[in-house]
């Protein structure tokens, strides 16, 4: 194990992370590339990592946590493709089989919140937890779920920004900007779909704006299904909205209001921003790449 | 294991069906009494078994799936006891004691409805499934869910009736009856929320009301959310509010309409019926008192 060398990729939307580590404290290089096309951008990729290889010796496994959604079933031929996305040029993406062929070693690869979830319960908030949500709310909303130390798959990985749920009596004329479901979570508390209402950002409005409050209500909304489902021991709020000031708390006390103390769970005790902060992606990828090396 | 001997007790807010088996085929004997207090009631329930034990030999295990909440924390020194159940003289129960005491066997216990979902699991409707949810929509709203073989708890087991749901927009006037939480899914869906706004039961009323497509549009939007959260591969209605004809086409016809082929699941594919029907609560016994034998 000493001796064990991972790739890792946090695979963004608008730029790939990529690092080379022995161990969460041991992360010895990293590097950050534009995401362009497919080909010049996991060329790139498997240009940077050919030279760690010279220097520090092979891969014994790479950990990839990326933008989805992802073709997760192992039986499937597409394994480790990325399916549908509407980000022009990657839809249909082998994000492994370059990979694999580059450096012939095995390659793990969940979505991007799947990675945080399960480094937020290796190493951050979640440790020891029977169950514990991860949520990212920003440019898009996602989330994972861990359950008895495994991370939560049906048919495919969640979606969890396409939870359906109740509109707030002030916000009943936006109609959401999911291009799919309309006012589902994402439709109505990404950023986008802040911007689409008020023209800016929470951080950018004032603290007594309205929509503080309506942002906050819906994700205190969230928190209530997600612990009538699986009362977590954690729900963990990351992502560019959870940095407004005084967003975390907000939710706290709307849930706590709203859960009227039905759950064991208190709202105060489980919610909570993430451990690992800006480390999250890239230990997303390491916490993969160790599950696979045993 | 040819030998083994259950006891199986489905305890319910009416009634407590008893069973006796040696398998899910071979169930050797059941009788019913009514649910009166816990003392009068779990007397009875020891007789019962006492008298089959003198006919057939000791028990091997009893399971129980019951109403609740209940305590489920191995560690708690309340541990299948029910808690604070509104119904009256039935908080703070010890289910599990007065059996162990009299039979000297272990004792498994959860919901019924987790119980329900396990036995679908076993021998039903969600064979095979990586994840599958049961749902129940009858006099209260309940739920359970299979994760890679095993029963989904964190800090309790879950409480799906409470789950926050849009409203629909031909229903805003009602609050809804759940006393905690007003308008959460058992609060607008179930059979005395259908009564409180329409005097009947679904049934009751003419196939052309429009309480049809408001419930179906109500148990439409958690199968969203579910899909969002779990993908599973089944999503099992049970229920008396099920059994009105027509009720799991429409909410077929209405999840499909709002997923929009997001998931990877169809919804036409995924909901179903339960396959094991009234014989679920003893099966459920059954299924979590063979967990414990191993």
């Amino acid at each position: 194990m000493g001796d064990a060398l991972y790739g890792l990729i946090e695979a963004g939307g608008t730029k790939f992370v990529l690092g080379i580590a022995r161990g969460k404290d041991d992360i010895i290089a990293t590097t950050r590339l534009p995401t362009l096309n497919p080909t010049d951008t996991l060329g790139a990729v498997v240009e940077w990592f050919s030279l760690q290889v010279q220097i520090h010796g092979p891969l014994t496994a790479i950990g990839i946590g990326s933008f989805g959604p992802l073709e997760l079933d192992p039986a499937s031929p597409d394994w480790g493709h990325i399916t549908r996305t509407p980000k022009q040029g990657w839809a249909n993406t082998d994000l492994v089989g370059p990979l694999r062929r580059a450096f012939n070693c095995p390659v793990a690869i969940d979505t991007d919140v799947n990675g945080a979830a399960l480094a937020e319960y290796r190493w951050g908030a979640a440790q020891g937890q029977r169950v514990a949500v991860y949520l990212t709310i920003g440019t898009g909303i996602g989330g994972g779920v861990m359950v008895d130390g495994k991370l939560l798959h049906g048919l495919s990985h969640p979606e969890m920004g396409h939870m359906r749920l109740p509109r707030h009596p002030l916000d009943t004329n936006f109609e959401g900007i999911c291009p799919y479901h309309g006012d589902c979570l994402e439709g109505v508390a990404s950023g986008p779909a802040i911007k689409a209402r008020w023209g800016k950002s929470l951080s950018e409005l004032p603290a007594d704006h309205p929509a503080h409050d309506i942002i906050a209500w819906y994700l205190a909304q969230i928190v209530s299904t997600l612990q009538a489902i699986f009362e977590p021991g954690r729900i963990i709020f990351g992502g560019g909205v959870m940095g407004t000031p005084g967003m975390i708390d907000r939710v706290k006390t709307c849930a706590t209001s709203l859960g009227k103390d039905y759950y064991v769970g208190a709202p105060a005790d489980i919610i909570t921003l993430p451990a690992l902060g800006d480390q999250a992606g890239l230990l997303g990828a390491l916490a993969l790449a160790e599950n696979l090396a045993g």
